[in-house]
């Protein structure tokens, strides 16, 4: 029985479709670290009526997906820079009634590149052009690459995309080699494109880093490619984790350990 | 750990200064019965946007308890017989965005009138001039109840209340007998009056059914006076027993055991 009571802070996710990952990663954590939270996720009926039940009920924060990033602005009133980069809201936070907006999506990647040391000034080729895309390249621009080809078949956006950063943009994929390749398309994904390697192997072999978005499996046949290849990967599971990790932060002030955010990681995919 | 998922439907409560009792009854329930719920109260910041947030969210119920019971008739779209006969509303039931409003004290006092089968033609002195006692008059107006007298120190909700059912009004308790008494006051609650007697021995001696709404404690110095005459007697407990019952069948459509409830109940209580 899920030992409720009345003082319990509530944080949300609203979702079209949601699943079950934040569910179980925050209240995992809650119980490790003995917080009064309880964390639901909701597919809301109406956004801006759902947007007023976390000012109403005073709900502590929220996850914003798709189809919601972007519509929310308009209904909160602080946007903090990890969302005014890219316009693109995954979270809320409520400090008595005033709503922040953040994008810990962009501070996952930011933080990404930050720990694995990735110098500047390689080369890079940079697969999308969706919201996540845009994630990575204004993480990637924010710090300081600008060796960048942005790879999108969509022209309109993906000239779009590449334009703001000053990155190139091609319609496919080249052939020549890069020292970073990062995929943030579905290409690996579960489904359809599940077999799909969204770099060729003698692109991977000339990198020194991989970095797939994909996260549905984490091991995609990129990933796969690039461990059997010996190189360093950062993987869509590590994105999913810090960004949940920095929500976490936001909605409680409570930063877990590595050991404990890997233990939730793992217990919300199970 | 609360092992709550994604697909759980939310009832919440409505107060000001929300109680567990609520969270533990609900809980305890969907538990025993298996139902995929979950339940707990809130203390709105707002109360149009909390309400906006039952629709928003697809919360499932609410209870609403002081002070919105007459202020969120304006934020509903349906109301029902139960909630229209005192203008007041105890709970919310979100029928796919269509919020339909009762009111399960009254529900429950008629329920109790029935079950204990009182005759109408019993006299009656009727303590109380608030929101709980408009739900006793009016459900003993409509079980057939004329014989009753109100008595309540503030002569203008008094007579008002009275009047509306054609009952006699006094403002002091009356020193003669009746069949009936019932104490719809705070005298006997936990607090500043826990000690006072809400009607007297000799008013105890001759009634034969005591029926006290005061819940917290429900064994009130008029419940032990009466036990202690031998009388029959209604307490507070099974009103809130009765009425959270009622409200758990307007969520779920699932009418738990009578035995099941009294476990619930003691378990809302510890």
């Amino acid at each position: 029985m899920p030992i409720l009571n009345k003082d319990m802070t509530l944080c949300i996710s609203l979702a079209a479709r949601p699943s079950n990952i934040g569910t179980r990663f925050h209240n995992y954590l809650y119980d490790a670290l003995g917080l009064n939270y309880v964390y639901k996720a909701f597919a809301p009926a109406d956004l801006a009526q759902a947007v007023a039940g976390i000012r109403g009920l005073g709900i502590r924060g929220a996850a914003v997906s798709m189809p919601y990033k972007e519509d929310v602005i308009a209904l909160i009133d602080v946007m903090d820079a990890s969302a005014s980069a890219i316009d693109s809201v995954n979270t809320i936070v409520n400090d008595a009634g005033v709503l922040t907006a953040y994008n810990t999506d962009y501070l996952a990647i930011a933080r990404l590149l930050a720990t694995n040391a990735v110098d500047p000034r390689t080369s890079v080729l940079l697969r999308g052009s969706g919201g996540m895309a845009k994630a990575v390249a204004a993480a990637m621009y924010d710090a300081g690459f600008a060796n960048v080809t942005l790879v999108a078949r969509n022209e309109v956006r993906g000239r779009a995309l590449a334009a703001l950063y000053g990155f190139a943009w091609l319609p496919e994929a080249p052939s020549e080699a890069a020292g970073m390749l990062v995929n943030v398309t579905p290409l690996g994904m579960a489904g359809a494109d599940a077999g799909v390697q969204s770099f060729t192997d003698a692109q991977v072999a000339a990198a020194e880093l991989v970095f797939d978005v994909v996260a549905l499996p984490a091991e995609t046949p990129l990933i796969l490619a690039a461990r059997a290849a010996g190189k360093r990967v950062i993987t869509g599971a590590e994105v999913i984790a810090i960004q949940a990790e920095e929500q976490f932060v936001l909605y409680t002030g409570v930063r877990p350990s590595p050991e404990l955010v890997q233990e939730a990681s793992e217990f919300s995919r199970q």
